[in-house]
């Protein structure tokens, strides 16, 4: 069984998904609260990735901590591709509903001057939101390269 | 040395590198063609960050032709690291400026009506240049799959 930082069983494997879970739920909660996100495609998209996020690490980390007590070895070739998979889909989503909705943000904040002309957009929480959101995409993509590495080099 | 599709040093390596090349060049073309896309910072990210996949596409095509002709292996770890590493920046990059200009398109064409309100606008081309922009990352992500793979496999 291979112990690298970030593997699957492994205190550090749970510690990642943990923080992935609680970093997209913050940035779906602040998003949430920010009104008028809903007239958005982009930001409806950010919340819907992070949902999906938020489920698979859930997920992942009740798996750990079950291999954790019943020390159990994840590290059997089909798990791992489905980690793998599931990981990469995931980190994916992440980053595309984190970029685009930092395009709007962009957009909205420095080339448009909206947040300035229009006080009573909730800009502070939308760019919280997708800094959380970039952050929980740095998170996954640890996790899916030492899934991918783990899995190449089984 | 491996010979997965796509590995650098094969003919089908160099056919990715140049199908990278000739999308990413056409991205950027699009774009610079519309008018007004200077106005938004998400458009000039797209153009740089096709611009910076243009040269490393058309560096790794040159080192795949010389590998082809004089029947040189590319695969040892160090140019393969150096192949990852690149690869993945700019699989990076390449997603993310595609993801955030979509986020700005589809903001004007669906969510705000833009393209129809300003028939000037042309929202044609932002949206094939961010289309090509797509398939160019589809493209790099596979090299940088094969790359990785091979890396960790070595």
């Amino acid at each position: 069984m291979k112990r690298i930082i970030g593997s699957p069983g492994t205190v550090s494997g749970l510690l990642l998904r943990i923080g992935q879970f609680l970093f997209a739920s913050a940035s779906i909660s602040t998003m949430a609260s920010a009104i008028g996100f809903s007239t958005y495609t982009s930001f409806c998209y950010l919340i819907a990735s992070m949902g999906f996020q938020l489920l698979w690490s859930f997920g992942l980390a009740c798996l750990d901590i079950y291999a954790l007590k019943r020390e159990r070895n994840l590290q059997n070739p089909v798990l791992l591709s489905l980690f793998v998979v599931g990981d990469w889909v995931t980190a994916m989503l992440s980053l595309a509903a984190a970029c685009s909705s930092a395009g709007v943000v962009v957009l909205y904040a420095r080339d448009m001057d909206f947040c300035k002309i229009h006080p009573d957009l909730p800009c502070r929480r939308y760019e919280i939101s997708v800094l959380l959101a970039f952050i929980t995409w740095l998170q996954v993509s640890i996790s899916s390269h030492v899934m991918f590495w783990i899995l190449a080099s089984v």
